[in-house]
């Protein structure tokens, strides 16, 4: 399984709807009005979207509270971490991640280096410093998928200066950004370094559950900014994607509600996964946790759930782990129940 | 003026809704039915769409008559266009053309060998024998914007054989495929060849009048739609491109009244446009009409027409054309009339 969120991969295996605990989605679903948005915008499918999008580039950038010159749009956060392999040679990640970091830098030819995560998926600054090479890209999950883990504000600024002593540009992939406990804010931190050699990338996909959507942004030096613009394609975010990210943003209410909802769910997950002796759940800062088996392996778990009508996400395709891993999403109350009773009833079984 | 349809720049210069001629959209406007789609699909911007497209696939395969395997998509046909420039290092092209086919060529790093087209916008054989080198993307629109003609068929096999001898890709950007007459389908043609070095591209931008939606597609050998698919970005289609994609296809009666009321239009155009003495029309098989200007200038028609609410397409971004030209597109016949009055207003003035 190399992304999550196949559901059609598997729809043959379960008759009923199948709930999808492989793709890391808001479980309180896209923002209420939307609809209604949406519906008012069909007109303008018979336009080109605005070429610079300007309305979008404004919301946004209220949204992150950076100035519109910071801010550079995407076709999903995809878009701007292919366009990125054009300004170095190198690409540097740890691993496990997100596997799209290498698919695009194998695609754009770039030389790789990858660095593994130690035993608790914590990145090692020694490591770093000994290999980051001069004018790379350095690429980290913020939090990480699958690990979940974020990284603490002391060490990204480390991170950082270890990029910039290097000539090198740090991409942090933040599409799980508004999951995590808020006590730092990347974009606040490095707006006192005018964003220099750092890009942040975060997403509608995830948090305002929106992956059909297709809309990805990042906050970044005017200067790189100029740069990923003026190479990318005209219109490449459709007008739905448009109309979409000038109401999401100002939704403050599910905005909160999200973010509440995940905090106390997650707490809930972790506690009633600790509570089953055949697995181990690794902490978590996203709306996903790592899971480790002690009894049976990913592939066979994904086939017993699936009679149950649950999908989760094995692990063997990440780099750095092994069938003994599997990733599920934080869910609703009662989607999350439903896993823990069948994980339970599975590996409970003699 | 680089693109059409960016109304959003002129909006300050007349208060009232602005007839936009300057991009080429189907006047009939999007299918009728659409909407109803779109709204049912609006759950599915909660899921990733389809990672293979498999469903849309089937029904473009079914559009275009050739194989599954034989297609490929795109956030849009731009998208198609920009990922075809990593197969060679040399991009051929013809002048006047699209400007983005010039503008991916540089910012792939391209070498580009720019070859003009006759006085009457024709393709010179030799000329195209002389220049073509080997190892090169052939870019050819069919019919080519904003020329509006389209190369005859024995033309194009003849274009298609240089192209072969020199181990080169033909590529037809037919975007207005469908505005044409049905003398020949450049598919049915290539079928006989397996799509052999050559991709032809189209989307439901202009005919369906979908510009907002970002769909192309195109028709291409098994293997070079092979090695397309494999280097594209996951998810670059988003899910409501997917769903119109299931569904427009299938209207046929928008098809044809489509195609016949741009075929009636376009003569009704002609005709008007013949009647003003300080203009030359351009003979075209597409859905807009180039215009030679025997008096003032584009950019001063462009001020003097946007005060009528009119907005035209100045052809200056053209290599090859200069400001005594300037591009019309067809549209309603209350349209279309209010323009020719609004021509022969400013030009006949004294």
């Amino acid at each position: 399984m190399k992304h999550g969120g196949d559901i059609l991969s598997y729809k043959d295996l379960y008759k009923g709807e199948i709930i999808d605990f492989s793709s890391n989605i808001n479980p309180m679903g896209r923002p209420k009005g939307l609809d209604i948005e949406l519906k008012r915008a069909f007109n303008d499918l018979e336009k080109y979207p605005d070429i610079k999008y300007r309305n979008l580039k404004k919301e946004v950038s209220g949204y992150l509270k950076c100035d519109t010159e910071n801010i550079v749009l995407g076709n999903g956060s995809m878009e701007i971490i292919d366009s990125i392999m054009v300004f170095k040679d190198k690409v540097t990640l740890f691993y496990p991640s997100f596997g799209e970091y290498e698919d695009r830098a194998r695609i754009h030819n770039k030389k790789k280096i990858k660095l593994s995560l130690d035993e608790n998926f914590k990145i090692e600054i020694d490591k770093l410093k000994n290999n980051l090479e001069e004018d790379s890209l350095l690429i980290i999950g913020n939090p990480n998928n699958p690990t979940g883990l974020r990284i603490e504000k002391e060490k990204l600024l480390l991170i950082y200066n270890i990029a910039l002593s290097k000539n090198s540009i740090l991409v942090l992939d933040e599409a799980f950004f508004e999951f995590s406990p808020t006590d730092y804010d990347s974009i606040e931190l490095f707006r006192n370094y005018n964003f220099e050699n750092v890009v942040i990338i975060r997403a509608a996909t995830k948090f305002f559950a929106l992956p059909g959507i297709r809309l990805g942004y990042a906050c970044t030096s005017k200067i790189l900014a100029e740069k990923l613009t003026e190479r990318q394609m005209p219109w490449s975010i459709n007008s739905m994607a448009d109309t979409a990210g000038k109401y999401i943003f100002n939704q403050q209410n599910y905005i909160n509600e999200s973010k509440e909802y995940i905090a106390n769910e997650r707490m809930y997950m972790i506690d009633e996964l600790e509570k089953i002796n055949e697995i181990q759940a690794f902490p978590t800062q996203a709306n996903f946790i790592l899971i480790k088996l002690k009894k049976f392996n990913g592939e066979y778990l994904l086939k017993e759930l699936i009679q149950q009508g649950i999908l989760i996400r094995t692990c063997t395709s990440f780099l750095g782990l092994d069938d003994s891993f599997i990733r599920v999403a934080i869910k609703s109350r009662e989607d999350n129940h439903r896993l823990i009773e069948a994980l339970k009833s599975i590996l409970e079984r003699e």
